[in-house]
């Protein structure tokens, strides 16, 4: 008795342990289909919004009266400079020192996009007092996406382009980055990138296991790549590494990042070849030998002295 | 015999599959761990940087034809910051960013002190193009003072008080702040400490374990320490939390940071103590209820696809 007992039982309980395994998997993959379908439903139309995939749009627009609206700046192209951003302990010393660097870039244009249901007090405050000229979006990351080996804020920067096609048009010039918020950027960087005609490349720093890496450049055109992690990418190049026309994102409307199929590190390269071509890329910084942009990361600050109750008189906002 | 055959079938292969899936969860976790025995090794590494035990001591100072020597400007205190740096990958991108919001406070002088035998060619150059009125000095820290536990840069702040004890007397009004090369600073801290009579003090986010640390002020003044570390510090406080007056390191000319017998996390008490009473403190930010500063850290960079020889056709720094 005992023994059929024991024999059912360690029959049993793997193939139930399987079955919930199978059936979790399969719920994943299900939702991965309808974002996808989803984003693809999105792109003639900005109309769907609460469907099966629980997604918040709403935006905000502040100009602010900078001291760059001089008549010699309003001819420059404008930089929209992409930050996706997320609530975690250093999110407000990151977009500090962000808007430090932004702040003296004349015509700056900043478009923040929180993954968040809704705008964080947060960052709408800090973007408010930030002196810059800026867009507030938010849209959620569905928590399916948060894994390790999935791309990361694709949701974030579509809903970007989404608001650049919306709200800019053939008469408005401009070159658009996309700049995470935990990079480090020099000046000159906005400066090389404000002359984009269609898409240009620089090196990074500090990215893919290496000091740098760079698109390689013979006769002023790109030949390949120097890079120390996936070479056969088509474009092997950092999301900091290239920006883009505004027109060439507005004439190109189905140009966005993939989250069907895609792979880490693979984004850059899914969304350029929507737009361009290796040998059409205009390199800037001195024929990509100078590195203007750091791929730095910031450490995950530890918190293990955290009183579990609030133990302080006040609440203060880090 | 069929009957065994099934059973055992049936038992193992149910196991067989949840064992291999269990790995693969399992594989993608040690790489999180991975990551933090990097971080670990951090302190490790920057031990076997430099190998002579030599000091040297130079100095050279340029004085920026800066934007904020107008008439208003001047009338204001100087505000000195004092940063330690040393080599390493991320350095040059911590340095842009710093020096991208030290460029918009008025009224600023950056004492660089570089813990090498000598002026870096990187460091010269960067300073010499950052725009801002500096000081670049150096000093080699003895190689037997680069070990985990062991307070960093105190030969390099000591050499920095004494340069201000040596070109500064009397007639000088200024603000002394410490100022790291990884921390993060709003623009509004040093409009706070600008009015500091002796030492002044206010919170630092991000610190000893929390969200952020702070002085507990009633009355005006400051009668103890919201800390989670060391509560038993005569100052709490981390090394970005106080300013102390120009003339109060003059008229102390003994004032130093603490080699001998010093101990991790006591080097703001041993200082202070020199120079103040907790009493005598002046609370900023809002009677210490505002974060304005962070004391963020940046990730050591992964080189580990750093070609062995030069494989780029060109030397870039980065």
């Amino acid at each position: 008795m005992k023994s059929i007992f024991y024999t059912r039982f360690f029959i049993l309980l793997p193939w139930i342990l399987i079955v919930i395994i199978v059936i979790d998997i399969d719920t994943k993959r299900l939702s991965v289909r309808n974002t996808a379908s989803f984003y693809l439903s999105r792109l003639g139309n900005v109309q769907q919004q609460r469907q099966v995939v629980r997604t918040t749009r709403s935006s905000s627009t502040s100009i602010s009266s900078s001291s760059n609206s001089g008549s010699n700046a309003t001819s420059l192209p404008v930089i929209y400079a992409i930050t996706p951003t997320y609530s975690r302990a250093v999110q407000k010393a990151e977009l500090t020192r962000l808007a430090n660097t932004f702040r003296q870039v004349p015509q700056f244009h900043w478009i923040v996009v929180e993954d968040s249901n809704s705008h964080t007090e947060l960052v709408s405050r800090f973007l408010t007092r930030s002196g810059l000229r800026f867009t507030h979006l938010n849209v959620f990351t569905p928590r399916r996406f948060k894994r390790t080996g999935m791309p990361r804020a694709t949701e974030q920067r579509n809903l970007a382009l989404g608001w650049l096609r919306g709200h800019r048009s053939v008469k408005d010039k401009g070159v658009v980055f996309f700049a995470d918020d935990d990079n480090t950027y020099s000046l000159a960087l906005f400066e090389e990138m404000r002359s984009t005609r269609r898409v240009s490349v620089w090196p990074v720093g500090l990215v893919g296991g290496r000091r740098y890496e760079r698109p390689l450049v013979e006769k002023g055109k790109v030949v390949g790549w120097y890079t120390g992690w996936k070479a056969d990418r088509p474009f092997a190049i950092d999301m900091a590494g290239f920006a883009v026309n505004l027109q060439v994102i507005l004439s190109n409307p189905r140009a966005l990042f993939k989250r069907r199929g895609a792979k880490p590190g693979m984004q850059e390269s899914d969304f350029l070849k929507q737009i361009t071509k290796v040998e059409d890329l205009e390199p800037k910084a001195k024929n990509c030998t100078q590195v203007l942009v750091w791929h730095t990361r910031t450490e995950k600050v530890n918190l293990g002295n955290e009183p579990k109750r609030q133990q302080d008189s006040v609440y203060i906002e880090v």
